[in-house]
């Protein structure tokens, strides 16, 4: 690999693009893959990746809801039942059209015309329809109901500007899709995912969000209505991290997903769709990144502790290697966050500072340097992540006792946790601002502010031609509406649209 | 869901492949999705494969090797480059050609002309193209070797005639792939994904296995060698259950990977791969399955203990209830095969029966039934689903205190897991029958034996030519050569095809 710099060589004030670009290059988190919109995830984002997975999958199962694995391909019929629906994913789609390949005749490869397939198969952008098959067949009676489901997938979205981990072609997720007898289950279903993907983001991604319903323009394709948690990256910008649809009876009729009731009725039932995916990486790098790379939040940290030994490629290497296994031992025995401390002894051959700043990049929450005199001394040289990085500063590392660390260690991430929730929230709430008319949006962000953030505004929701002008007039300042926040507080305003009484409270600002 | 009938109509000696399919479908695993060769896996199918993928998955980052994500898609280009590799492959890809659908005028929809892509994108049927690509990238020195990465995806290989779990279009599967400096170092790797292997399938799929080389006919294509796991079936045939491939230096030369010696010189790296997939489960239904329906090995079975209270939908009810959670709890609390116990407690409505045997055909390890005298006395009954049932015998349960069970629950569950790897051993060892000439194959095949298991003979490995004539003698019994042992015995006799004095064993079966 190539000698690894070290620091970023772009702040997040200067280039906050670019700046995202280098921490995951940095970082080694993934890179382009020569396949065009397609990413190659590499072990320390995948790492990251897996342990999201793992929090996410307990608190899926948690809730009851059954994983499944469900086709890779969409007959296109399926797809044209839900007219709404394929009208929301048409333009961007995968089309499998033969199954074979033959020699052109000159060296080279080439679709066999003569495995066409009859009906072309659409790679699955989402999985309502081919689930929606499969509950045809599960649900019978009300008896069947709730019918909880969720897979973790691959998706391919074609996307013409991509950027990694937020938008591209390919993507990995888990999308929850339920079956319900009315309209207040499914309802409730929406909401519970809805509040299990906060709780999520902000227990283990320490990562602070508003929950809310996206405006009608908004809406999941198909669905009735969409929920969303929306994340404020650093850049002031906003971040949909996660969705939760109720989707009516429209997937229900278009796929035949009936029940008997109670009283021997048939009904369509009530059916909702929710996903994340691996945006939410993007999403922690955009919220704890800094101008030295990642930090990842201890819960999330494939290793939570890097214990990097000062080696001389002397004899007495090997005294020192014996004091950091013993370490790494103690330290594997504890616990942090209900789950044992992921500790990792980086005994590769190496400059010490260049090996210190890649874990550095990395993000990783505690890194312990160990020379020979704290071997000899029982002591640990420990450097808090999260705390300001400063290459000069050597005083950032702290000098203690192994006995004593290994006691705290535990302690210790859990606070690192806490502080980069805490951190980003007060960034957040601090760019979070009040306006009370169009005017004032205007001028907020016509401003020459490089990272303005977002306003919150009271409206009432238009109908028809009215969302559109809103639309429209929002769009030409290159903003959107993100959501309509849950637990808001009452509204006492006007609409800052038409000026008539308001009746909700909206968050206006740019978005990835 | 429609009512469950209590046994299975068909009988494993009457006709495997449909006993193979009811077990498959009374089980609740997988069924057909409506797209071609493509099944969806129910919760009781994907809980045994998400059983297997973290068991493996642990055993992959034991030795030291990383997860990583490459793209679903394959450029043609890439595809191209290893000539030996896309003949064998040619056959069966699904090949993206458009990204777009638009409207047919009709109401339908079709790919749109304008949407083609300048170069089709093939579905990865295996990803030693688009990750060697990687490690072209990846791979520069001598230090950065060996490189060991592995995948968790699905694949795509366009199966004309498919079969749930064993032969599907698409399947889920993990490929590992390693870069190594020289042919010592990938044989070794190679060697050591097989034996990871055995080990796996053998003591946590309770599944035998005889580990060897396939011969020549039968290796991956574009690899020097290749190793598999091959298991025997209770009707006789051998499954092959995973495959480790020592690759040479053909795909680093076509994909460019190449690292500087500790000398400074330019030298191609010497890469393998390895692959186990949703075949396995497949194999695990086939070694353990009974007339009564699934066996499943505790070590990989989503509960192992499902406790069935006898609710009578009385206020006597609730007691019975208390009683069952507080044994759950328990339960959940004691260890088996080094992991918490895994326990259902089943509340749902419905006839006892009926539940029983439910739980009967999925497999679970251990079921008990508590009735209200049951409680009333601190007694539990007791069924282990590894012991032969009879709907008539009510006398397979086994009444014990409830601290009794508690206390041995862990115990039982372990001499589970041994008690069928033992039984299966025993069933494929007696179906393993030598034989000293070919004569005698001709003669233990012919003869109207419906489950006549393997023969194992000597012989010399033929070469050009040989090999085709040996193929095809065998292809007209419908037999294959499976391996040709690690571990066998030295050979003594003639080669049975040439009569030459025989230099290795070799296993020779039907197959799926």
């Amino acid at each position: 690999m190539s000698a690894i710099r070290h620091a970023l060589t772009i702040k997040r004030e200067d280039d906050f693009a670019q700046w995202y670009q280098e921490v995951i290059s940095e970082a080694e988190m993934a890179e382009e893959s020569g396949v065009r919109g397609c990413m190659v995830i590499k072990p320390w984002g995948y790492g990251i990746w897996e342990r999201i997975q793992r929090l996410m999958d307990d608190r899926i199962k948690a809730a009851g809801v059954q994983n499944c694995y469900f086709p890779l391909f969409i007959p296109l019929s399926y797809f044209a039942k839900e007219a709404e629906h394929v009208e929301g994913f048409a333009k961007e789609m995968a089309v499998v059209t033969h199954h074979r390949l033959i020699g052109d005749g000159q060296g080279g490869l080439v679709p066999d015309p003569e495995a066409r397939l009859e009906e072309p198969l659409i790679v699955r952008p989402t999985s309502e329809t081919v689930i929606g098959a499969a509950m045809a067949r599960w649900v019978q009676s009300w008896r069947d109901l709730p019918l909880l489901t969720n897979q973790w997938a691959n998706v391919v979205r074609w996307e013409m500007r991509t950027r990694m981990f937020l938008r591209t072609s390919e993507f990995l997720w888990q999308e929850g899709h339920t079956a319900h007898a009315n309209r207040e289950d499914a309802l409730e279903e929406t909401l519970r995912a809805l509040e299990m993907y906060r709780d999520f983001v902000e227990t283990e991604l320490a990562m602070p969000v508003i929950t809310g319903e996206k405006p009608e323009n908004e809406r999941f394709p198909g669905a009735v209505a969409t929920y969303s948690i929306e994340a404020m990256m650093q850049d002031g910008k906003a971040l949909q991290a996660g969705t939760s649809h109720y989707l009516g009876t429209g997937f229900a009729h278009a796929a035949g997903i009936q029940y008997q009731d109670a009283e021997g009725t048939q009904q369509y039932c009530h059916t909702t769709s929710w996903g994340t995916s691996t945006r939410m990486v993007g999403g922690m790098i955009m919220t704890h990144g800094d101008d030295d790379g990642l930090r990842v939040p201890p819960a999330v940290a494939p290793h939570q502790i890097v214990i990097l030994p000062m080696l001389r490629e002397k004899p007495e290497d090997e005294e020192l290697l014996a004091y950091c296994e013993d370490l790494r031992k103690e330290l594997a025995g504890r616990s942090a966050l209900g789950e044992r401390v992921r500790v990792l002894l980086d005994k590769r051959p190496g400059k010490a500072t260049q090996k210190r700043w890649a874990w550095v990049k990395k993000g990783v929450p505690l890194i312990l340097e160990i020379g020979g005199r704290d071997a000899a001394g029982g002591q640990v040289s420990m450097l808090r992540r999260d705390k300001l990085w400063n290459d000069a500063a050597k005083a950032n590392f702290i000098g203690m006792p192994k006995d004593e660390f290994v006691a705290m260690a535990g302690a210790e991430l859990e606070n690192i946790q806490s502080a980069l929730f805490v951190e980003a929230k007060a960034k957040r709430d601090a760019q979070l601002t009040r306006v009370s008319s169009f005017a004032e949006v205007e001028a907020f962000f016509a401003e020459d502010k490089r990272y303005p953030g977002w306003v919150e505004a009271e409206w009432v929701r238009p109908t028809g031609n009215e969302l559109e002008s809103v639309v429209q007039k929002l769009k030409a300042l290159k903003l959107t509406i993100r959501n309509t926040p849950l637990d808001a507080e009452p509204v006492a305003g006007e609409c800052i649209f038409t000026g008539r009484p308001a009746v909700e409270r909206i968050y206006i600002a740019r978005a990835y």
